[in-house]
């Protein structure tokens, strides 16, 4: 299996676009990619494209066939691939596969969800698709209530507090404001968020990460190829996937996500390194909570001790290990077919010394975390800078 | 790139299926495919899954963490791919891929819709989707309407009668008598087919693919260890795609699929032959006048012709070439996810010498055509029995 590169990286402002739709996002992701690889569209092989619901969200499926369309790219292959909210990171999967096995040499990966064109009730229930259907939606177990179960158990087990996951959203929308791409650009103290409105308890609105509409798109090469492109590839030096139960209910551990401990060992294992090595992290923030956990179940902290680690400012930008510099989830925003690609986006600019104010200093290794449904799927990729 | 075996093939009757659910189907079909590899479920690495419309058709989306869920595989990796009706063909080429590259020995691939759950309006309006949704859905065209236009171009310009259509859906009948797992095994008569109602002229009922619940799994394994298993491996030796308009408006040409004729000259390049070395070949037939296309755009009769061989019997069992031996998308039925699966599966049957009463003699080379849409995605794969 041979080496693969990200060599071009592309992003729209995350937020609520109501002037453009999900084809414009694609394209504008798509272009800047393409610009950043400083390669020419005929050059792209095949395209691998990450979306959650747009079935629900816009009436539209065959998503893979409108993004070629699109981009004027017909007729080379183009494939959509859905894991929930980790449709992103499902498809640089499969997009990397690809280019490993051979068959291809240089191929686009993105991410798009446009999710503002209905109701926000509509919006609920479309991602409720992301849990299990019949044993929780069903029963009116929309995501909130999913992770509050989850909230509520660490606080149980390790004494996690609500000011201990409400600093977690404090530090990612101190990152927000650094990053021109961020959905919320603005920070917010401790007391707004313990005074914001419970969604499910003890979850509050400022817990809770937003509905948006953005996309996100990744140009990759063989790696033993990118240096005709950039003098700057960074390399995926590890990949790692794994699956849980779909329903809360059935699992064994209600503390951490098994699929995140376990899609991070195949990753660190395919890298050669172990969590000391990663000096940035993207993380699923979709909820205060799920940062905590992942944070523990990535093994930068142990069990019990993320949200401590959070309150004490030990995630913070060019601290012990610098968590969601783009904002995360929760500043940046969440078009959930999108995020998995954003999170590699940040990681590339970071590694290529490109994040501007939100510079973490001399990272050699990053690492992108995406969740899908309360942890059903996990992918955890590891980036770096080349020699 | 190394090669890529069938090991393993399970089916689900297709048809209407009031009892059981999409979970249950994805059971049966998975643990069939399974048993008939001969292996342990243990010993499978990753699962690739293709499903349309789920999020529509039963409020489910998150399908690969679904099945692996399902199956008791967790925690490997599970992703779903969809390309509207040729989302199983997808999904089995992100599974060559990950096999060809290294990284796994031994997958699973499946496809599945349950596509009874809701009224044929709600299910005409799902698959709606897999064209475009701005400039025909919304407009009320619907699948019937975008290819009676295709049908309506090729009467003109080739002088295509509907009795040559009509053809089509009586031959393919009459090997879905042969097959037990068919939808429909009833045989019809060309005058029953033009005394069916129009349902968008010169489409009648009986030149359209039914709606469909089923399901169907493949084991794949990288060709050097495929002996461990099976003394008899079908070897993938081709596997092509290509994307098109996903408007039929923007189109070239009227008359034929590009993506077809695309996808087809990548599998053909690859496996070293040309249309005159394969013996059966699985077609895109959701209309009989798709199918018509088909069999000219992959070569096997001159553009024009492909009505008069049909209505001339040259596509029946055991003819100049067998097309649809399973009595194809309209007599096997087309539950949308599984079909490029159940194509696969065929044509394995065939060359393992095992499709009974609708055996194909000789044959050396099969071939699958799945279509997405109005021929916005085609995937083409080419299988050969082991020497």
């Amino acid at each position: 299996m041979r080496g693969v590169s990200v060599i071009g990286t592309g992003l729209t402002k995350f937020g609520e676009h109501w002037s453009v739709g999900f084809r414009e996002l694609i394209t504008e992701a798509a272009v800047k990619s393409i610009e950043d690889a400083n390669i020419e569209g005929k050059e792209i092989q095949a395209i691998f494209g990450g979306t959650m619901a747009s079935g629900s969200f816009i009436g539209q499926e065959h998503i893979g066939a409108l993004i070629a369309d699109q981009l004027g790219m017909n007729p080379i292959p183009s494939i959509r691939m859905e894991a929930a909210c980790a449709s992103g990171s499902v498809a640089l999967r499969s997009a990397y596969f690809a280019v490993a096995s051979g068959m291809y040499d240089v191929v686009a990966v993105g991410g798009v969800e446009k999710m503002t064109d209905i109701s926000t009730e509509e919006a609920a229930t479309a991602l409720g698709g992301a849990g299990d259907q019949e044993w929780e939606l069903f029963l009116g177990a929309t995501f909130p209530a999913l992770y509050a179960l989850l909230a509520r158990r660490h606080m149980l087990e390790y004494g996690t507090t609500e000011e201990q996951m409400a600093s977690v959203s404090v530090k990612n929308h101190a990152n927000g404001v650094l990053n021109p791409y961020a959905q919320f650009q603005k920070e917010i103290t401790i007391d707004e968020v313990m005074n914001s409105g419970y969604i499910a308890s003890p979850l509050k609105l400022l817990d809770c990460s937003p509905i948006t509409d953005g996309a996100a798109s990744l140009i990759l090469c063989a790696s033993e190829k990118a240096r005709k492109y950039t003098d700057l590839p960074i390399e995926i030096v590890g990949t790692g996937q794994a699956s849980d139960t779909l329903a809360l209910s059935n699992r064994a551990n209600m503390t951490e996500l098994n699929a995140t401990k376990e899609a991070a060992k195949q990753a660190y294992s395919q890298a050669k390194v172990d969590s000391s090595k990663i000096s940035l992290a993207e993380v699923h923030d979709c909820f205060s909570i799920a940062e905590i956990l992942a944070i523990e179940d990535l093994g930068f902290f142990s069990k019990g001790q993320g949200g401590k680690a959070s309150m004490d400012g030990r995630t913070a930008l060019n601290s012990d290990i610098s968590i969601n510099t783009s904002g995360g989830l929760k500043a940046c925003g969440h078009p959930v077919g999108a995020t998995g690609i954003k999170q590699v986006c940040e990681v590339v600019w970071q590694l290529r010394n490109e994040a501007g104010k939100r510079q973490v200093e001399g990272a050699e290794y990053g690492l992108t975390h995406n969740v899908g449904g309360s942890g059903a799927t996990a992918v955890v990729n590891i980036l770096k800078r080349a020699d």
